[in-house]
């Protein structure tokens, strides 16, 4: 009787075929945060392929998924001294006026244009590679835009592309998706603005957003001509972006400032964030030694795990005026004098740490996972943005109430622990932090369950064509209605113009018969 | 150990205390729509408080809830009546031009205006009632703005608002939640146009996006004053319904054209679709009996039981020349000769007849509930819409391929003939609507508890402040950043005017040197 609504219902949820999956992550924090759903997607059955370079800070093998490598033209070795070399230069770099924030986002965007590209030559020029991933017939591609490489590589193979948001400094996932981003209140990405901007911070704002495609073309001029090379077509990445089948948003309202939202944009902010699990011993015993005053958590991510001497002393002073004891994951010198109520650890279970009843306050540079995990957490912070996308997320829990921020630059010991106190004792901090820690946490589907659902989704479906806007066959003139303005405006001018040359025709025969009568 | 986490999780998740929901509905197809989320929410444990007025169409106690009524000063007879004439009007209009359209949409804002408010007096200005609500002290009110005294109650009576989302034709949900709806390829309301507008389209669309704010004084003047006497202040609807906590959007993106959507709006498009259930013997053996042609189903939606004679006629003539057997909801007179291959009922179990593997073609309407009925089982459709929003309904499945649409106001014999042979014996519809129904009902969660998730949320967390965009807080001039580009303009005016005026000095003194100098 109902038998269309079961055929239907086959059709629609049973995944009983497994789909096949290419995925072209990025390296660092990248990796970490997409690596949940590749492992979910493999363990469902999916066939999933990961495809990294040979040489990574973090990219390896990853669970259920098969793993292909290519070769490039640098060692781990390299990558790392390179990446130490670049923080160097980065916390040498004042960025408190807006100007320094916008040579910043200049310089981001000339850095960016050649790192994002360099494994170009090995992945999308490798023909016996490419050759292998077509012969696949991928029903899907999920990619991380931070390197192009995998946004063209999807182009080349035809296959429906799913990102994983990154906010890249020219804002190519609002852009490319056609996403509104009202320059009142939602701040472009690199400005550190809040959604509460006055008039002078609306108008750079309102600048930066019309910018958009110019910083665009500029941080892809290169990728943009591998793109035609590859392609053998003129294209861009944000063409070859528009055609995004799903945005993946690393966020959620608890954290970003609510704006609005495409229909092919899907909220996993928080995704890798797991249940956190007892300490070790050791760990346990250190963290319970200051008593009532509970302890503080200070990582700066996973790439620096070293300061310059003279900032790691004023932060060794700050620590030494405390009653809390502090778990500093630190590689570098230590002065002789290290107070005693700081453990340097090489490697910190981060998120366990965070989930300790004791802890009080978390350190952190304001990457997107450890924000995650302190939410997640309900642990107040103090902030030390370092680069990238940190000035905007530290602006986003500053304003919620629930952090301090410092600027690296000039660190000094008491600023910090002005900071460190105020966090700690205003229990403002601890309320208003909890609320949002419950607000991220009570959600009717899991962040990864989600991830997995719409990536195969897109596999069963090849694609989300339903979720195009039609913004996309517009250019920017009719998009922005400008030639409608300029149409009613021309009906408008020949209105008047009809009605004023008719009265004043009217005006004249009256007046003429008027002129004749007083003549008769 | 992880004990902050178990506490978070439940603040978080832990709904074991329950929560005291005010419903205010809203007659007709409306209560139907929202009948669903208010049982299930009685039925997870919730307190849920239903009033309605003791004279109604279709509103009347529902399980697992508490029923409060008051009286009103007309009789479900008057309703009907009511009802009957003023279906006589709107089936003797024709619609066919953009201006006749306009016309039906200021008509539409007029007849509303009152209508929507029948029932202030017995609700908002009875006291012992409006007392025995706040004495209820209720966490949150989900009511339906068509009737915008359900809003005012809940601004009475300070709790957050949920607001079912209606499309009334100011468009009053955008308007209020601040989303953008881009007049370039999201038309608006009772415009009948889709997603690709040529550019008379897009003008008149444009002109009515600017109209809304007007548009909405129009349909809420009377309701406005109410508003201001019950809170004593002065204040609006749009006002009070911008303090919505949520919008459930009565669509999905398998109907609606794919658009940007604000934070605070959760789609819950086709929620009350039920899995269908064997028909009676008797249907089944009706609607076999045609065989391998299979059948049609016709009806009008519950308003709408009876039609006009001619227009019937010209009906049953086409239904005498199709090999389909035909179910039609129809409680009018029927001419002698009427085709034996038609049954007519008084009410029809819709749902698990379009559930049917022989059903070919669904004629409709258009209104929401039949629609999502007819997407879910896969059926393609004839659609004669006939009021409100059905005219934008019937524009999203045309332009899918899914259905082809006629005039009410011309019906012929020869017109349905044609139309319903087309969506029967051209097989791209039934392949498209498949597709579609396909794509509709491949979701991660189910519709109907993702409204119960986010009503409970909203009681839980006394409302979801943190889903309200920065947009409510500032005037139109600065939404639209108008000021910031007068300021703009200001400062390139300054630096132009400047700049000539510098030159120009330097000019005339490099000049009078020259001209010194040929006079020595």
């Amino acid at each position: 009787m109902a038998g269309v609504w079961l055929l239907l219902s086959l059709f629609a949820f049973g995944s009983a075929e497994a789909g096949k999956l290419l995925v072209i992550p990025s390296d660092g924090s990248h990796w970490l945060g997409m690596k949940p759903i590749v492992e979910e997607l493999g363990r469902r059955g999916n066939q999933v392929v990961v495809v990294v370079p040979e040489a990574s800070l973090s990219m390896g093998p990853s669970e259920y998924t098969t793993t292909l490598t290519y070769p490039v033209n640098y060692t781990k070795a390299e990558l790392e001294a390179n990446l130490a070399d670049q923080l160097n230069t980065i916390l040498s770099i004042d960025i408190s006026t807006d100007l320094a924030k916008f040579q910043s986002f200049i310089i981001s965007l000339d850095i960016l244009q050649t790192f994002i590209l360099r494994n170009a030559e090995g992945l999308l020029f490798n023909k016996d590679l490419m050759k292998k991933l077509q012969d696949y017939n991928f029903d899907a591609i999920l990619t991380d835009p931070f390197e192009p490489i995998g946004a063209i590589a999807g182009e080349y193979l035809s296959i429906p592309a799913i990102y994983m948001q990154i906010n890249l400094p020219c804002g190519v996932d609002t852009l490319a998706s056609q996403c509104p981003v009202p320059a009142s209140y939602a701040p472009q990405p690199f400005t550190h603005f809040t959604d509460h901007m006055n008039l002078w911070q609306r108008s750079v704002n309102l600048v930066r957003a019309l910018l958009k495609p110019m910083a665009c073309r500029r941080l892809f001029t290169l990728a943009d001509e591998i793109a035609s090379r590859v392609l053998q077509r003129k294209t861009s990445i944000v063409e070859i972006m528009s055609r995004a089948a799903l945005w993946f948003m690393r966020f959620d309202f608890a954290f970003e400032f609510p704006r609005p939202l495409m229909p092919n944009m899907v909220m996993i902010g928080g995704m890798a964030t797991k249940k956190p699990k007892s300490l070790s011993q050791e760990l346990e015993e250190f963290v319970n030694g200051s008593g009532e005053h509970g302890f503080v958590v200070f990582t700066l991510g996973s790439l620096v795990p070293q300061l310059p001497e003279a900032k790691a002393r004023e932060i060794f002073e700050a620590f030494r005026q405390i009653p809390q004891r502090v778990l500093w994951r630190y590689t570098g010198p230590v002065p002789e004098n290290a107070p005693k109520n700081v453990k340097l650890m090489k490697w910190l279970p981060q998120n366990d740490i965070l989930g300790h009843p004791k802890v009080k306050a978390f350190i952190t540079h304001g990457g997107s996972h450890g924000i995650y995990e302190g939410i997640c957490n309900g642990v107040p912070m103090v902030m030390l943005p370092l680069f990238g996308d940190q000035g905007d997320n530290v602006q986003r829990l500053v304003s919620r109430g629930v952090a301090e921020t410092l600027s690296i630059y000039d660190l000094t010991s008491e600023k910090l622990l002005v900071a460190l106190r105020k966090v700690i004792n205003d229990k403002s901090y601890k309320e208003k932090m909890t609320e949002l820690s419950a607000i991220h946490r009570d959600r009717p589907i899991e962040p990864l369950d989600l991830a997995v659902f719409w990536t195969e989704f897109v596999m069963r479906h090849k694609g989300a064509a339903h979720l195009r806007p039609a913004a996309h066959e517009l250019n920017w003139i009719q998009y922005h209605s400008l030639d409608v303005i300029g149409f009613l405006i021309l009906i408008l001018v020949t209105v008047i113009f009809v009605t004023v040359k008719s009265c004043m025709f009217c005006f004249r025969k009256c007046f003429k018969k008027t002129q004749k009568k007083k003549k008769e």
